[in-house]
């Protein structure tokens, strides 16, 4: 049924119902003007907004609703996550065309259900608007922090590491396009490519986690996640630490799952870790020479300056080459 | 100049620049991946959020970026008064097409910080992006309370007030689009009407001013704000209450001028006062008789039913009659 038959009302029920959880820091959720939360005994607030909006943020025909409330959720805490924090309590903002079915709210909050499980989140409040063309989606999270890891710690001499493997989400979302485009045209598929290589850059583009700080976080001078692309967040990171960076291109962490898609498409893997958006991995500094289970050493912070050192010994300098709105 | 020739970078710079405002409570603000803010050292958090849509909440032929910005703010400053609480935090969402003038956003800027300084608040984060098509704002609050008024906790037999008077805002809309019409058109306007009556009206939609609690909040047993009209507002406390209330039309404080411009407009003052949306007045209940300054006893709270007495004494059942999205 179109939501436009049944009014707003219906839906803030649905979802009060649904997201609503009563814990010990919820005084008072979903239902009142406001939220009532209980501040941390010891520690500080973190607070972080996202937008997710249709056309640029994602494609209907791309996405299935389930996907989208799990990533719009896994996006803004992984914000909380770059500041070494523990994510507590979401507020979403929906805005939708009236003509949409009411079973895509549905699966949309089946993901946001599933993202809160995952993350312990509680969604306790938010805003349902009708649109008048296109989808758009916020998400508000609070959560706490004891000690915030900042973009701005990191010093000359200090190593660079970045979590898992980079690049998948955007050659995931590239591979969708491909995909998308043979159904359209009906083209016969002519990529070699075998489901188990591709499936997890799918996932990793539609429904990414969030990743939480390891271990190393007690020893890191600053943090960042990866939600542009590793050069434009490691130009940020040194931007706000007054710093440079050397990364070497030969040490970017590449699963073998980008290097056969990106092959099969004809695309360099190393440009979609260096510049592809929504990893969602951690970037980081570390002071002194270590091994860090999880993560990859990629380089040094020095004083100023950003460059990358090929796998023939070249250096060569980079600016912020990462996705950017408006350009 | 468009947005789409300078990228996000420096719009992100100017709002850090203009809004960012170091206080005790504000230990990181934007820039980083969230915002680090200092809890309350005694009292509770609240939390609330609201979007704005081109098309649905604005027409950008009838309203400045200015009076946009401005009531962003104001709207979510107003859920957190309606909690009996003290607005803190900001966090904003702006979404624009990339052909977007920068003055236009400049303007924007310059009624939230208008809007801040009213309210001291400080914007501590946000997130930027272009839009496909129209323009989306969203805006989180986050505010401390010692004692949060609830929706629910209004009893048979309270009082139920209204401060200010009713009606004006959605009445300014009207005779905002009247004249909108006019000018298209190139009608003469024929309206009988003075400026001083027809400005506050205007200004009450355009720039609606988010309504402190007074001294009355001590003695309130249950608050909201008018943001969607009397009577769903009304419903919507007495539905949290599990209560119903009876109020008096002769008692609904009208202004002289939504009279002397609903006369003119031809339409019913009353119908305004009752049924629209977004004056941000404050409604609430308290226990027994009494007078309370600034604010008009419209009614009392009753065991069942919502009802209203007209003037010639008969008595009708009303339902929520005001504005619901999708609807």
């Amino acid at each position: 049924m179109k939501l436009s038959r049944k009014g707003e009302l219906p839906l803030l029920e649905k979802i009060r119902k649904r997201l609503s959880r009563k814990t010990r820091a919820v005084l008072t959720g979903i239902g009142d003007d406001a939220a009532v939360l209980r501040p941390g005994r010891r520690g500080k607030l973190l607070a972080s907004t996202d937008m997710m909006l249709e056309g640029v943020h994602f494609d209907l025909g791309l996405v299935t609703p389930r996907q989208l409330g799990f990533k719009l959720l896994s996006v803004n805490v992984s914000d909380i996550y770059a500041m070494g924090g523990r994510p507590a309590f979401a507020l979403l903002g929906i805005a939708v065309p009236g003509d949409t079915d009411e079973k895509f709210i549905e699966k949309f909050l089946d993901g946001v259900e599933e993202a809160c499980n995952r993350y312990k989140v509680s969604v306790v409040g938010g805003d349902v608007s009708s649109s008048k063309k296109g989808m758009a989606f916020s998400a508000t999270l609070i959560g706490y922090v004891e000690k915030p890891l900042k973009r701005s710690g990191a010093r000359a001499g200090h190593g660079i590491y970045v979590t898992g493997t980079l690049g998948e989400s955007a050659c995931g979302l590239e591979l969708l396009k491909r995909i998308a485009h043979h159904v359209e045209f009906e083209t016969p598929v002519e990529m070699p490519l075998k489901w188990r290589f591709m499936e997890p850059l799918l996932r990793r583009h539609l429904m990414p986690d969030a990743r939480r700080p390891g271990a190393w976080s007690k020893r890191a001078s600053a943090l960042i996640d990866v939600s542009d692309g590793l050069l434009i967040d490691l130009t940020r990171l040194c931007a706000e630490s007054n710093a440079g960076a050397r990364i070497y291109a030969g040490r970017i962490p590449l699963s073998k799952e980008l290097i056969a898609v990106s092959m099969a498409l004809g695309r360099d893997p190393l440009g979609f870790a260096l510049s592809g958006g929504e990893d969602y991995e951690l970037l980081f500094t570390v002071p002194g020479e270590s091994r860090i289970r999880g993560a990859t050493r990629v380089g040094e912070i020095t004083a100023s300056g950003m460059s990358i050192v090929h796998e023939d010994g070249t250096e060569r300098a980079f600016g912020p080459e990462g996705y950017q709105h408006f350009k």
